[in-house]
């Protein structure tokens, strides 16, 4: 009843490279507050960065078989994006499989369960966020699909779509939205560059983004201390 | 319905400064195992940190609006503690709210939600402290109040108050028992110095600090393994 | 009616050092998956490393005394394994205790519950495993055992069993099992020495473990994409 | 930037009214074990139960107007499914809600959030799962989508699709599959039917489910007790 | 170091019967969104009621000491409230301290920790809100304060103030604001009182609270089925 | 590698009986606060009861095979108590191996994952403790250990040991204490049925437990309400 779908379409290597060039939190904003993964993702070292191409992969529960059936599917650039049928925390991802991601060009994982070989992947610098760290081994006995769309971490991932991951936690980016996406993160980076030097030379928030008015409107007073009963 | 508490009475900058030697589990332990943060709050890097005087603001769930009023209250030597009205882990703070309290001074940042823009945050060395790493972004629409007693992850903050904060977490000290706590914590500090020394030595906290006759008191007893059944 | 067992039988100072060898992972794993502590427990720094044998303590929640008795019973080579008789995230341990443990040979503390002073600890190279970091101080006032067998983040430790904790987490090995898993660790490394080597070079792990036979007899389907509804 | 889909496409009444015959496990199982929403959904009541199509709605933390929204698009036979787009546990729906709801004929509410008013939905006997039972009240300022596609407690549910929520949680039928499972369904009670009268008759699963040679294949031991060593 | 605060003023039990009359959720917003205890305490039976003046008591991790002593100090129409000095879930109280305590009248209890005999508390009808049920014993060693203000599950508790639980969760209404609090419960119940009858009566919110302007101002929009994408 | 022990030595029915008189916390007392399993561990419907000998079983993650196996292992008067190898909340137990203990005699489950057709079980009054409710099925692959010693939410349960279960949760005795247990017990019952008639009759535990010396000794100190600073 599993099934692995071959030859995904992919965002373009030319996108995933312009979205590379931002943080999580500004594709986050850029695509209007969607596509976060649940920030209970933790990378395995700081700083960290990937951005790739998702190939997608259920695990069942303390079962790391289909991570072997979807390493296959991988090709340089892509990121694979893991996620259990039930809740998890074992070590399904490891040095082993790493070696053989790295050798293909695989940019990085991201697992919605455990990771172990924490040290040694720290070491090949191969980018991992993860649930938990965790040592516990697994079986190789269930299937389970590889490249059908996927609840990772409470995003919905699809195969293809672009994943990007630093300090802050994972953003995935649809295909099809990629490129509006870009055009709003750049055209973000560029106004909050301004605001940026405008707030460093000690300008307010309140005053570069008008707020005073508003919230006077709101309601809000300003007491002195000394005036402030309690 | 919601204020902000302008002029309001700070700790001196020397008792700040005194208390800003010690470590958070010193300060805890000098006022009477009062006063911790609790311990879910983390912070963002490590070795960190910070000392200065509380400018506390309260926060909607997934709204950060007050963040920017409150920033205007703050002067150098401050910390900026924040807490949600309910539970919440949004990326309420990040680099551009980082960047304009650099500007005035503020030493610091405690948050009882989540903070975005890690790395650009750690690059700066500014010092926060938050319950969760978090890109998701939040809107500007609802008052709440500034430089008000808030409960910040459990403890109860006042504007003014002294916030010492480390790797260990985060302490606050009651404006009025700034100073007491100072004398405390150096005759803690100059006490353990010597308990240190010995103990560095060899000597056994049993002895040093005369605990066998109590022990026995208690009924503790001695079993040779040989002699001990299970 | 609490005990504090002396003159405990350890495992060998040679079987440790065998067995320091290996990572967390790799013993787990030679033990057919078992001894595995729970993965809560996290390193106070990374990377980590420590392998020795265990003295037991058994703590009381907010209360600290009995580690100063277990700290008696330890020398150099053994490791100090603590848990509280009921949830708790305390400080029960911190530098001074560290700092006798050191003078003491001990190799590290594994202890389910909180840590403080991390940051001397870390600059003392002192390595802990724990539940939280909290400054949070506790009392002295209520004995428990000591060297009695005892359940630690999920496991059973009894005294003089091997531990060893890296940045993935603590695994105890029994005292009786110790050579043998020492045995099946070196084999198993041995063996993925080897797959290392092939996965790095390109190497499938579904061809060098032979699982494309039982994927499709289990019943996995390869789908090309444009073939695949939904 | 928000929309509301009108008019969407509901699974057949009859459909639903089948699928409504079985529990929440069954129907898991019946389609592959899929659909599940996560366990921290929990009824504010039991016994419990619900079947109906999915009215879905996005909801901002700390803020329930789309929920105003979302009824008017509810009609009879619906069960209204909301999210936030962080985590949250306020109290986004409570008894006035419920009222509109239960005059439009509306079977339940699956909110991935907090409730309130829990007593009195209790006694109006108005089905709801939540992640938590909070007094919290929400403020209605910020837009999010109705009737687009949803992850819920970590399942994709889109509008129209079938919920059916008992004692044991929730689980989702996508529409397209709904005749499919429901035929699944029916045959696996057919066959538990048989099999709980042989085991209520003492009849042992490991000779009905013939498991015997397969355990014996993978190498399970019987051992008695006085031989075991331990 | 510890202090036992007598002759508490309480609030009137005229103020505390008028607020009785109205649920948590009322309560809570009638001050405005605040003095909600956090939704992890939950009641140990259900339905639930209590309304009553604070007494408060700092409890130690594992140790209920401090519980007896706090028993002296309540009278008849108070509500006994504890909390411990850092996090815990043993069984601080149980069935014996509810005898004591019934027998002097008092409504019933608040614990940010755990309860035990919850077969017996629940046959005597004797209200608790607690974080946890754990049989787990406690000791009697270390003292705390009864009768200071108090942090109790996120919130500050004053002796003397109003505690109102139901099966929401806890309130607290400050003792100076009780009687504006209960003229703002009146009048929000007898608005709630009005639009519960017209949302019964099928009309929708969207009218009685007249949101359709602000919504279409703030950009929501209406799309058929047939004419969303995706 | 994974073994069934038979003829397990069982804890004679007539200590059964003695400590079925008893609730959780008494007995947990009565052995010196031990043997508690972990407070997450809540029964599916109260009030609850049932005292057995323990039948253990070893499981995997998303694995329920071993559940089948452990049934036959079961006789009249026993209680099966799981634990997943790591952590998990699927559900592993549901009705149709309920029927099959229950047509043995059995008196009730203890499992440290998660339970399903807990609408049935409750019909059924068939008594389950679990960590927590969820429909999720699990496979039959996995072989584990039946029989053996366990640790089970933290504690240690044998083959044979006594498990007893009420509202509060789950305690183990141990086979070669259950005749010292019960007397403790008695003895304690006995001791609490005196406290508690005199607690009804409102005499104060601080006079009842002679406590007032002790906690002056300690340095409590009584400060009336308007003497008190702060």
């Amino acid at each position: 009843m599993a099934i692995v779908v071959t030859n995904i379409e992919r965002t373009s290597a030319a996108l995933v490279a312009g979205l590379a060039e931002f943080g999580v939190a500004t594709l986050h904003e850029a695509q209007g507050r969607r596509g976060l993964l649940a920030s209970y993702l933790r990378p395995i070292y700081r700083p960290i960065h990937a951005a790739g191409t998702a190939v997608t992969c259920e695990l069942l529960p303390g079962d790391n078989w289909m991570l072997h059936v979807a390493v296959e599917q991988c090709r340089a650039g892509d990121i694979l994006v893991a996620a259990p049928t039930s809740p998890c925390q074992d070590g399904h991802f490891g040095e082993l499989l790493a070696t053989s991601l790295k050798a293909r060009g695989v940019r990085g994982v991201v697992i919605d369960s455990g990771v172990r070989d924490t040290a040694v992947l720290t070491a090949m610098a191969f980018p991992v966020w993860s649930k938990a760290v965790s040592a516990q081994g697994t079986v190789k006995e269930t299937l389970g699909n590889v490249n059908t769309p996927l609840v990772c971490a409470g995003a919905l991932v699809r195969p293809g779509d672009v994943i990007v991951g630093d300090d802050d936690g994972v953003v995935v980016v649809r295909r099809e939205e990629a490129e509006a996406t870009l055009g709003q993160a750049r055209a973000r980076e560029a106004n909050e560059r301004e605001k940026r030097a405008r707030l460093a030379a000690g300008e307010l928030g309140l005053d570069i983004y008008r707020m005073r008015e508003r919230l006077e409107a709101k309601g809000l007073r300003f007491v002195r201390h000394e005036d402030a009963q309690d």
